[in-house]
């Protein structure tokens, strides 16, 4: 089932680097190393598959329903406006590691309104996303995991 | 259910503009009049939700269920080599159309395989995505979405 080659599938096992959001039987989330924003959150199913066209319909539902409930838990955790998710399939796609993931990303207004509530106006520039990836600190990973998994214990 | 100042809402009703590539009693899916992409789609449940805080479970597992089973069938249909899945919520997040729905783009490498492939290999470079969105012509448009039909009934 896992792959061993796979950086998920050894994290998954070996439990050394993520600053793990939630966990189940089937289903991890934990912090991306190199967040392109704040609470940048990856949902991963525990099984190895490579993309969209060899996840099993069991495990995507499952791995969906888990960023469906946790999504509102990392926005209030980190006071986000708005949300991007993303999902890519194949190298030509950005895929990077080739073991299926979602991308939970929180987005910021610049005027963020303070009360982590998602706009629905256009009345707010966005902030812009870092792309320049640097690895992130440790601890202020693990510092903002500990806030979202509080937020999801909560709901 | 519908919002009558929803884009979406009223093309599920009205049947005006959208090059149709799947529908059900709950779900249906176009080509985005602007693509990024050829054989860009959008996967959409037909009542009216907002986004990801406020899709029903029910709703948000069957418009994800129909984007996996569509999504190899754009791929064969415009002979793509993988494929970003993108679902935005609010404003600062790039959402438009505030009726929540899925992005299906399909992604070329500059070096084709011509197969219909998914590339594992950082092998290609990948053909950038046009951001200068253009209205696509209506004829072509439809022309994308017959073979698409096509594949999906192929499956």
């Amino acid at each position: 089932m896992a792959d061993n080659e796979c950086t998920f599938c050894r994290e998954i096992v070996e439990r050394k680097n993520a600053a793990i959001v939630y966990e189940d039987s089937d289903t991890i989330a934990f912090l991306d190393y190199a967040p392109v924003e704040t609470g940048h959150v990856l949902v991963v199913p525990k099984k190895h598959y490579k993309n969209i066209f060899d996840i099993s319909e069991e495990s995507y539902v499952k791995v969906h329903k888990i960023a469906r409930k946790i999504a509102p838990a990392i926005c209030r955790a980190v006071n986000a406006d708005a949300m991007n998710i993303g999902q890519n399939n194949g190298t030509c796609a950005n895929q990077v590691v080739m073991h299926y993931h979602l991308h939970l990303i929180p987005r910021f207004c610049i005027s963020n309104s303070g009360a982590g509530q998602v706009s629905e106006k256009g009345m707010f520039a966005k902030k812009p996303l870092n792309w320049n990836r640097q690895i992130a600190d440790r601890d202020e990973l693990e510092a903002v995991a500990i806030r979202i998994r509080q937020e999801i214990e909560r709901q």
